[in-house]
């Protein structure tokens, strides 16, 4: 193809702060049609489809067969798994002309049981796996970022159904493996996988895959000292504290206007972990109020807490209607209607400030142990910390960083079959439900996720395997005849020799045309020029200059698709064996 | 891929009236989730990846760039083209969550203008066409047919952009040539082009990619002594009259209770084609009456009533409130508030039976070259009819049959870039909008298409360029040791010599075996039992019964490769040359 005739302009101001975002849209890559969606030029189309066939291929590699679910849904089949009445705003719902509910499909784990049902109904036609690549429309509050986080989506998902969790597990692996594999060949074999939490998905053990940049919106909490990964939303906090000699009665002090924990501490010359702190919550279902007691320093983490309720929650509006002493609620003499829970954190801390339920009054001196009844529940509802303790090796190592989410794959187990009634026959003429496991890749966020690991301030270094284009020809002062001459016979040679090649033979400056390059990203660069012929060669340069040199113009042909293919071969390189 | 492995019932049981739907039912390709909704087994994703892949490279062929329009768009986009407002209720109109306007998309007009706007503002981009493949939904009020007429659908949609008339016309011919060499390379050369109605997509010349079967839901119009060809909707009609030696004066006559054509025709003992009939519709927008009058045996073309009104209407809910008298409606003194129209068909006709606006009475002997004013208007209303007069070589030829419509092609001229403001400018400094054609195809209708083309009682013969797989290998009593031998080794030959191989390995009877693979279709078939095997050799045959022969065990491979080859060259040599 010729740059003269891609549709997309390309350009030179900063577009956006996110760099995949910013470069996607100087390359001419896409075009936001509303909020948090977008048409995609052709280098990015170009791009999808190959990621798609990467994609295809690894999943028949693992067995899977390709099918079509629908993006239209009728609310009954979503009815029919409960997550019509339970999934918020996310799942855009609205009527056909008929007045029917109808949803978008976020996830199709109820089609696939749909699908499925009825058509799998003796063993012997397990396991098997079946996987889509289609539209997808999740109605996000918060678009951002490009093709990071939008609303409408190209998704390959997958599920598979087994009649033991050990099978289960078996092909969970193979899964997991394959997706390294996927990552690995899209040129990103730094993807990660964590411990994950499940979500409104249901099931228990998962899995997501995360590249860590600065710009993710997800924390991942490490190990380096045993290897244990989790993202934060699903990892445990351990907090010890440490015992005080002597412990001091309850107190009530005078704290006035002072009514957050930084303004109490101050004012009583005491450090935050030395507080017990009340956050208010809201149940969505009924607008109910949950009072959490946590150490004053740490933060809830809002999915372990909502996990605990079994409940979607918000962080309360106002407090007006919740009879509580905004400012000086603590747990000593504490009248409210509220569901009440207490963090781990304070079961082993002593003489900590807290409210006194009375305003302008706190409370010192506040030991958990003496002072809450015997039979008081604490729970895990703290975010782990940096330098924290290890859930897995225990030690003091907690590292945190920040991630996009590339993938998840999850142990659904019975929710979906049982819940839809889909059953097969044992070997032995039991009826049971089948047990699923449900795998995805976003193929926009991971185009994105690439742009933003290989990239330099001038534009996208594509990996050539999903390249739009595996090299460009610069045809500098096309009119010359002999640089004319020499560029189109090499263009023709690499397209008969299956190279996809991307030709610039526009008149403009040099300047121009390299920064279209760049912005374009092809791996591989042959500019031919008057200057270059003079030196009777071409120049040959990796987009991310890891080389650049002066090739023979009669063998250049050969020495670029030779070079494609190292370069093809080094990105093989990483990618794990399947099993 | 093992037949045992594929997810999907067959069975014997009739399941539809329409061929493809029955099939392609009891075949285990497909699965209704709700109304015209439907989700695709992996034979069906076959095909359809099959077809959407010579799509793509039809399309790139005549310079297509592939991109992506979004399934979910904001209503704005629509309302800047006005088409927010003219489409009726198959447009999908919904609110998100924060209660912006959106639709899903059902052709993408308005998003290609969006995505070229702005990055082609000289004349130098031009011309160029994007196209997409992707998923539409339209809320049909009669989906039917399995796939034939649905609500939710893939599509291949192209769009073309041209600065002047002759640019756009010769591209349309190149598009015209790439839509012959789509249906042929998909097995069904048998598809003809129609001149069809452009409806609402707005634009002159446009055509209809026509498969006649009497499953069709469009009339087409041929004249087989001159070739024209045209959808019933977009046929001009040619009315004659016999006249009338004397003409007789108009006569009030008492016909009671006879209110039809037929009762009055009767009581009269007229033909219907000498009476003079009254039509009423209502227009959708504002429900105010469209009288048609029109010669009594001929019916009206409502998509050209509709074109002549450039309003959609509907036919009269009652009349009540029209102060008509129905069922004695005549064109002479005739007092109403209705918008009145006069068919050709009426122009030289003479001593016509008519209403007389009075009821129980019509009027004889009414020549409306006589009694209508001078000045009254008569247009083009009726529908052609079988042996009537072709508009091009004006012989009584017209043969009217029925076709599923696979495709079409519409020159829209500057209709989208004038209301949405898309320009660039010309050699000369001009700023012009540009003048666009379109180009659909619908991916599954296609598929079921060549199903009803392309089937027998037993199961659909696929083509081989489209066959889910082009080969099955029936292994009958797999428990010998031979069969199985013999099976596996040829299964796995076939694979790797490239040939997509079906292999059922199932411990069923023949009956079985064979009639699912009749149902799977793939066009070639070998079978290998202890017979055959006694015989030293296989059976291979084709599905289609063209031919069925023992070949040698050693040499199958081969035979069979060199057979998949030559079903594909002769499916290739019936496609035309692309231009």
């Amino acid at each position: 193809m010729k740059v003269r005739n891609i549709l997309g302009e390309r350009f030179k101001e900063r577009a956006y702060d996110i760099e995949s975002q910013n470069l996607m849209t100087r390359g001419g890559y896409m075009k936001q049609v509303g909020n948090g969606i977008y048409s995609l030029f052709t280098p990015a189309k170009r791009i999808q489809n190959k990621i798609e066939r990467i994609l295809r291929e690894e999943m028949d590699r693992i067995d899977g067969q390709e099918v079509l679910f629908p993006v239209v849904m009728p609310a009954t089949l979503w009815q029919s798994s409960g997550r019509f009445e339970s999934i918020g705003r996310e799942l855009l719902r609205f009527k056909d002309r008929s007045g029917a509910d109808m949803v978008l499909g976020m996830t199709h784990e109820e089609a696939a049981v749909q699908l499925a049902n009825n058509v799998a109904g003796t063993y012997q036609k397990y396991p098997f796996m079946i996987y889509q690549i289609q539209t997808k429309f999740r109605d996000e509050p918060r678009a951002r970022g490009g093709l990071i986080r939008v609303r409408e989506f190209t998704m390959k998902d997958a599920y598979s159904f087994h009649t033991s969790q050990e099978d289960l597990e078996a092909y969970y692996e193979r899964a997991y493996r394959a997706y390294e594999r996927i990552y690995a060949r899209c040129g990103l074999p730094e993807v990660i996988a964590v411990k994950s939490d499940s979500g409104m998905m249901g099931g228990k053990v998962s899995h997501e895959f995360m590249l860590l940049t600065s710009i993710g919106e997800d924390s991942v909490v490490f190990c380096p000292e045993c290897g244990f990964r989790a993202n934060m939303e699903a990892c445990e906090a351990i907090i010890e504290n440490e015992a005080d000699g002597e412990l001091l009665p309850l107190t009530e002090v005078f704290t006035g206007e002072a009514k957050t924990i930084d303004e109490v501490g101050e004012m009583l010359k005491m450090p935050n972990e030395k507080s017990c702190k009340a956050v208010v919550y809201q149940k969505n279902e009924d607008d109910s109020y949950v009072l959490v007691f946590i150490r004053g320093d740490l933060e809830i983490n809002e999915t372990k807490l909502t996990n605990f309720l079994k409940s979607e929650i918000h962080p309360a509006a106002d407090i007006e209607n919740a009879n509580l002493a905004a400012g000086n609620i603590g747990p000593v003499r504490l009248e409210t209607k509220a569901t009440v829970l207490f963090d781990r954190s304070l079961v082993s801390a002593t003489n900590l400030v807290c409210g006194a339920n009375k305003a302008e009054y706190h409370l010192t001196g506040f030991t958990p142990s003496r002072d809450l009844p015997a039979d008081t529940v604490y729970a895990d509802f703290a975010k782990a910390v940096e330098g924290g303790v290890c859930p897995s090796c225990k030690k003091h190592s907690l590292n945190i960083k920040r991630g996009i989410e590339v993938g998840n794959i999850f142990q659904l187990g019975k929710r979906y079959t049982e819940a839809m009634g889909m059953t097969y026959d044992t070997e032995s003429g039991e009826r049971k439900n089948p047990i699923m496991g449900c795998y995805g890749i976003g193929v926009g966020r991971l185009m994105a996720s690439v742009c933003e690991e290989h990239h330099d301030d001038y534009g996208p270094i594509w990996p050539i395997t999903i390249a739009p284009w595996q090299v460009q020809i610069c045809a500098l002062r096309i009119d010359d005849e002999s640089v004319k001459a020499a560029a189109e016979k090499l263009y023709s040679e690499l397209k008969n020799a299956g190279v996809e090649v991307l030709f610039d033979d526009r008149p403009v400056s040099a300047g121009v045309m390299f920064s279209d390059a760049d912005l374009l990203g092809a791996p591989l660069r042959v500019v031919i020029s008057p200057k270059t012929l003079s030196r009777g060669c071409f120049e040959f340069s990796a987009r991310d200059k890891s080389f650049r040199e002066d090739i023979e113009a009669a063998s250049a042909c050969e020495t670029v698709a030779n070079k494609v293919n190292e370069l093809i071969a080094q990105v093989n390189s990483k990618v794990p064996e399947s099993i």
